[in-house]
């Protein structure tokens, strides 16, 4: 017989867990939705080449990918040296790919401006490890159609709305631009051809810190000068720039073009004045983040409970183009849904009603559903359970369970006599 | 490039239809779990060698199946006769083989009497047609653990209570037992080994009517005596018979055990009580239904708005056995999700607020999320536009996409000078 666990990497859910997962999602969809978004959802497959057409970066070496159907034998003998021919869909590993092809399949349906939500699982076939799995959800908004920082605002707004509405105020989001980087490289006198790998070591810097990301950089052996310039400024004093035109550009070397800093300010006003309070944005020059999509904007959420993000996007005016042969500028923001909901605490849904009615062997089956309907129509949430030997783990499972009161039933009892006491 | 369509027989939604989907399973998801069901989750795929053990019918030729990851080129030649070896996973076709598996995983963490909700896709590679998709929803739920009638009883109930909450009042449950139907076939002199053929045959009476059912039969060569006492029998003057031991029994020939009739009266009584009015169940003792690991009562859900039935279900008490080793009664229905959801009408959510705030171009930004924000703080759903040529199309794409009310915003605006107008 086959094991009986789940395969590899992929999780089970029990009811209390599955019970905390739906009202965190509840919650974020209310409150996107609240901001003007719209779910859509699309099939978790899409065609094999168009997952592996370049736009998934490391992702598409870990997509899993669905077998033909209806091959023969001379035809799988054939595809021995051309592993693709064996799949013709796949698992989507992300939802930034689906959502351009489904822009692209639907967009005059759709309005000028598309605010898009997705809450849907994802596949990886990574080697399993502590708190990483090959199904995980996430929960990505898009605004496709807008080039102006009112979408990046509106972005960051509404996911900080759904962190004040889980009960986790306080979040801000670090912000850059790949432009700022691109910029800033080229000001220390990286060539072109060197950036991406120079951006690969820098996005170690909270791991490494400046000294590593130095070191690093000059055991790879690429323009020395360019890194000494690089390591002046890392060496600066710290400061926390604010989140205004003076505070940017005194956190750059000079040779940033007035454009990027102009998206910056504008988006650091907009979310401030959205939020009523000081922009709860921080800038931070050396944010990289992995994709290679993203071509503006980047952020990251963060918490102060927590030293890891909780969700980061960006924009990526290129992408969409790539499918509908046409530009249209976009941006995107996936909450980390896996990391917020294991924030979360166990609690149960707020002023609901829940009983256990515990009734002897002997009454009728009829006298009890009757009692358990009549409860359920009054708005409570009802199990009914059959009078155990242990009482006590019977009460403690329901407990357990989130129910909040029991009451006994014998042949005799009435819904007026009903008598509710606390479980716990 | 590769076509922009989903793959074949999968579907997009957009938002109008993903929202009037999300609505009808936060309906089914509240009233499941008021009754006392309790939702759980299983990953999408599972071993292969579980998907194709026997226990999903003809469903297990439809499965979509996971390429293995890392195959060289002579273990895909090797493969060539064993196409089995080319996958270790697949896609469930049904969310009963898991929840079995599931069980078997969890039974220690999970109550005596354990009621399950399963909301979910599935995926089969059936030819696409009309109705028929290769990805669809299914909700499913199952009591795990209990023998008797209160099982069946609380599925119906709580799958009328669904019915009754989404304004499709007046549903009724068609109802029979497979032991039923075993014991009919005996009683009229079909063969043991006979059986399962004259079943598929009878499953067919809703299409072909009696004499069909007779003449099919005939033609297979089947006992003509027995087809000859069955023709009889479905020759009598149909009456509607009533949900009691008297109706019942007098829609069966004599000879069908006293303990199987006895179960369905019970049921019959429980339901009426629990629903506070005549049962609305249906004696039917030609109901089949396809699935081979039904053992006792079965049962479809119909309407009268409809032709065809809105779910179905029955006791399969032999197949969690087969992952625990150990014989387990269960029961299960399932309620038509993607038919149901075909017949609700596209309403916006009852009792929200939502808005549209259509801004000149000079608006700044930081204006125009700060009046944004503040509306959605008061409990509406707002959406942003800039001023179009085309102002009468803006407007009814509003419309179309469920907003309720605009209002205009020039530079001067302000929350308290916001005009509201409904846009239909």
């Amino acid at each position: 017989m086959a094991s009986v666990n789940p395969p590899r990497g992929m999780r089970d859910f029990l009811p209390a867990d599955k019970a905390r997962r739906e009202r965190v999602l509840a919650v974020i969809r209310e409150r996107y939705r609240a901001h003007g978004f719209d779910e859509i959802e699309t099939p978790v497959m899409e065609d094999y080449d168009r997952l592996h057409a370049g736009l998934g970066g490391d992702n598409e070496k870990l997509s899993f990918s669905i077998l033909k159907r209806g091959m023969d034998a001379e035809a799988i003998r054939a595809a021995a040296d051309d592993q693709a021919a064996l799949a013709d869909l796949g698992l989507r590993y992300d939802l930034t790919v689906p959502l351009a092809r489904f822009y692209a399949t639907h967009r005059a349906s759709l309005p000028t401006v598309f605010r898009a939500i997705q809450i849907a699982p994802v596949w990886r076939a990574e080697r399993p490890q502590k708190g990483r799995y090959r199904q995980f959800v996430q929960c990505d908004i898009d605004i496709i159609g807008d080039a102006s920082a009112r979408a990046e605002a509106e972005l960051m707004t509404a996911s900080l709305d759904v962190l004040d509405a889980l009960g986790l105020e306080g979040g801000s989001i670090r912000v850059n631009d790949r432009r700022v980087l691109d910029a800033m490289l080229d000001v220390f006198g990286f060539a072109p051809d060197e950036r991406p790998g120079v951006l690969i070591t820098i996005d170690k810097l909270d791991k490494v810190g400046a000294s590593g990301v130095v070191a690093e950089l000059r055991e790879r052996g690429v323009n020395a000068g360019a890194v000494d310039a690089l390591a002046a400024y890392l060496d600066r004093p710290a400061t926390m720039p604010s989140f205004d035109d003076a505070g940017i550009r005194a956190a750059l070397p000079s040779g940033i073009p007035d454009e990027v800093i102009g998206h910056l300010v504008a988006l650091g006003e907009t979310v401030a004045a959205a939020r009523g309070v000081d922009a709860p944005l921080v800038f931070d020059p050396f944010l990289v983040r992995g994709m290679g999509y993203y071509t503006g904007t980047i952020f990251e959420l963060a918490h102060p409970s927590v030293d890891y993000s909780l969700g980061g996007g960006g924009r990526y005016d290129g992408m969409i183009g790539r499918f509908l042969g046409q530009q249209v500028p976009a941006v995107g923001f996936s909450i980390g849904f896996e990391r917020i909901v294991d924030l979360l605490p166990d609690s149960a849904a707020e002023g609901e009603r829940s009983v256990v009615l515990v009734h002897d062997r002997d009454v009728p089956l009829a006298h009890l559903l009757a009692l358990k309907s009549g409860l359920v129509a009054d708005g409570a949430r009802v199990r009914v359970e059959q009078r155990a030997k242990n009482m006590k783990a019977l009460l403690e499972r329901s407990a357990a369970d989130g129910y909040g009161e029991f009451a006994t039933v014998g042949v005799d009892t009435t819904a007026e006599s009903l008598q509710f006491r606390p479980l716990s």
